[in-house]
C-alpha cells in the first residue's frame, strides 16, 4: 500500500473515511459527527458569504474538538452573456408556469468564486481551519501561501492525470480522485475541455502510480467494502458523499430523502441544466429537461443555478420535488438512513469484515 | 467476502483472474497461456463462423489442459435500413477518398447473432467448452438448456441491476459486472434503452448486495491492486481485457500496440461510429469522426462495422492506423507489454502485495 496519509494536528486521521463537503446538504452537525467518530467531516462553504462561512466553521468547531474540512469552489468567475441568459429564462418560463410562478427577470451570479474572494480568505486565515479543500481547480498562489501559512492541510480534486499534475505542481497535500460515478458537481477545471470521464478505479490507480502525493478515492463508494477496495487501490482514504445524505444531520429535504430511498435512486444523470456545470443528480424532472437542451443553451455556472434554485422553490411550493438539485452518485441505492455516528460505526465494522 | 466461486471441472479457478474475450484481439495462444497460469483464458468467437469457432476451440484445447471460456454475441439480429446505410456510405466516402479508396457499395451483416445461429450451437454442443459466456444479452432458453446439458459453466454480462435480474432469472452461473470504464463493446442488452453508465465499483456493489450469483468485476482493472480491490468489493474474480492487449500472444496490430504504449492511451471514448454499437476505443481518427455524427445516422450493429472495418483496411494500407477499432478501457495507460504467462505472475504477485 502507498505510504503517506492525512496528517492532522500532528496526528493522523483515525479512520480513512472522509465525508464529502456537499454544499447545501452537509451541515456543521454532520461534519462534527463524522469527525467525532474518527473520520474527517467536511462543510461546503462555496455557496456561502464569508460571514456564512464563519458561522459554519464556528458552529462545527463548537461541536467537535477534532479536525474537519472546509471546502471552497475555485471555478473561473462567471463571464456573463445577457442574451443567452434571457433565452434561458424564456426556456424555463413554461416550467415555472406549471406551478403558477414566473422565472426571475434576471439571473444572478449567486456566489463568488474563492479565487476572487479576499474576504473569504481573510475569514479562513482568522479561523485557521485544520483542513481546506478546493473544487473546480485551485485558488491563486497567494491564497495557497496564506492557507499554508496558517497550517491548513490542503486537499484538491482532480478528475484526470492532467489536473493532478497541476495540483502536484502547486504543492497540494492530497488529491481527491473524483471518479465519473461521483454525485454532485464534477470537479473538472475547464468545463470546455474534453472529459475522459474516468471511473474511480482507473483514476485512482493512474494517480497512485504516477504521483507521490496521497490520493483520496471518491465516486461510487457507499460502504465498508468500497472503502476497503479504495485502500487496496492505494488510496489513503475514501471520500463518501451520497452515503451521508440520508443521515438526519444532513439538510437534504424530504423530497430528496424520499427519492433517495425509492427506486429513483437506481438512475443518476450528469446534467449542466441545473447549475450551469455538469453535476450528477438523481434522474428527475430537471435532469429530463436537461436532456432536451444543448449545453450551449445553458448559462454559465453558477448563473444558471439562480434559475435552477428558483424553479425548484416554485415547484416545491406546489409539493413537486422533482426540480431539486438531488446530487447523488451511482451508488445511491445503497444509501442508509442512519445517524452519522451510527453510520460511521457500521462503515468501520464493514471495512474490518471486508479486509478479513 | 461473498461466498461462491467459479467451479470448473468440479474444481475451482486457481486465481481470480479472467482474461476478457476481446474478439479480434484474443487468440488461442493468449487464452491458453492465461489458463495454463491458473487464470481463465477466453476466446471470442462472436465474429466467427461455426467452422472458425471450431478451429479456435480446438486450437485452444491443444494448448491447455485447463478450462477456458468461449464468448458469444447475443445481440438482437440486425434490422436493415438500406436508406440509412446508403447515407452512411456517403458520409464515409470522403474518409475513404483520403486513402485513395472507395467505400463498399453495400454494407453487410458481417456476422450472425448467436441467438439465430443453430450451426454455432451444434459446434459448441459437439466440442463441449467448459465455460461459455454471452455479451449483449442472452441466448434463447433452448440454447441455454443445450449448453447446460453439456455441462458448460455459463457467464453473461450485465451493465445494470435490471440486466442482472434477467440473468438471474435465466439461471446464469456468474455475472460479469461490466463498468462504464471497460474497453470494447458495452454489453447493454437494448442499445436504445437509457444507460446509467454505472462504474465498476458501484455496479459490482449493487449486484453483489442484491444477488446470490457470483459476480465478476470488469472495467478499469489493470493490475493486482485492482484485482484485489475487486475481491474486496465482493466479486469472485476480476475480468481484465486491456491489460492483455499488449501481450505478444494477442493479435493486436502494430498501430494499436503503438497507440497503447503512447500518451494516446490517456484518452478513451465511447463511440458507436465504428461498429454500430457503443464501444470504448482509444481516442483516434475514427472516434473523432464519431463525435461529429448523431447516433441516428449510424447503421445498426454489426452492419456499420462492415464499413468501419473496410475504412480501417484502406487507411492501414497507407500506414494510417487511426481508423482501427482500438478497443481499450480507461486503465489503458497501465497496459504492459509482457508475455501472458509473465503478466499473470506479475498480477498474482501484485495481488498478494496489495492484500498484505
Amino acid at each position: 500500500m502507498k505510504s503517506g496519509s492525512i496528517r492532522l494536528f500532528g496526528g493522523e486521521l483515525r479512520y480513512p473515511i472522509i465525508q464529502a463537503p456537499m454544499a447545501g446538504v452537509s451541515t456543521p452537525a454532520l461534519a462534527a459527527a463524522v469527525s467525532n467518530a474518527g473520520g474527517l467531516g467536511s462543510i461546503g462553504v462555496g455557496a456561502e458569504t464569508p460571514e456564512g462561512a464563519r458561522r459554519m466553521i464556528v458552529a462545527t468547531r463548537e461541536l467537535t474538538p477534532n479536525a474537519f474540512n472546509v471546502n471552497l469552489f475555485c471555478h473561473r468567475p462567471a463571464t456573463r452573456d445577457r442574451e443567452l441568459e434571457a433565452s434561458w429564462i424564456e426556456r424555463l418560463r413554461p416550467e415555472f408556469a406549471r406551478f403558477g410562478a414566473s422565472p426571475p427577470s434576471e439571473l444572478e451570479e449567486i456566489y463568488k468564486s474563492f479565487v476572487v474572494d479576499d474576504a473569504m480568505l481573510d475569514t479562513l486565515v482568522a479561523l485557521k481551519p485544520p483542513v481546506v479543500s478546493f473544487h473546480f481547480g485551485l485558488p491563486t498562489a497567494r491564497q495557497l501561501a496564506a492557507l499554508r501559512g496558517i497550517g491548513s492541510f490542503l486537499i484538491a480534486t482532480a478528475t484526470s492525470v492532467h489536473e493532478a499534475e497541476l495540483l502536484a505542481r502547486a504543492g497540494i497535500d492530497a488529491i481527491v480522485a473524483q471518479g465519473y460515478e461521483a454525485g454532485g458537481h464534477r470537479g473538472v477545471f475547464d468545463p470546455k475541455a474534453v472529459d475522459d470521464r474516468l471511473g474511480t478505479i482507473a483514476l485512482t490507480r493512474l494517480l497512485v502510480r504516477k504521483f507521490e502525493i496521497p490520493v483520496i478515492a471518491a465516486g461510487g463508494i457507499m460502504d465498508g467494502a468500497g472503502i476497503d477496495a479504495a485502500l487496496r487501490l492505494g488510496a489513503v482514504a475514501a471520500q463518501l458523499g451520497t452515503a451521508f445524505i440520508a443521515c438526519p444531520e444532513s439538510s437534504a429535504d424530504a423530497g430528496f430523502r424520499g427519492a433517495l430511498a425509492s427506486d429513483a435512486a437506481l438512475h443518476t444523470v450528469m446534467t449542466s441544466a441545473i447549475s450551469g456545470r455538469l453535476a450528477r443528480s438523481l434522474a428527475n424532472r430537471f435532469t429530463a429537461l436537461g436532456q432536451s437542451v444543448a449545453a450551449r443553451e445553458i448559462p454559465t455556472y453558477p448563473v444558471a443555478y439562480s434559475a435552477g434554485k428558483a424553479l425548484h422553490s416554485a415547484a416545491k411550493e406546489k409539493s413537486e420535488y422533482g426540480y431539486g438539485a438531488q446530487w447523488a452518485g451511482q451508488g445511491a441505492p445503497l444509501a442508509r438512513s442512519l445517524p452519522a455516528a451510527r453510520l460511521m460505526s457500521v462503515l468501520i465494522e464493514e471495512m474490518a469484515a471486508a479486509a478479513s
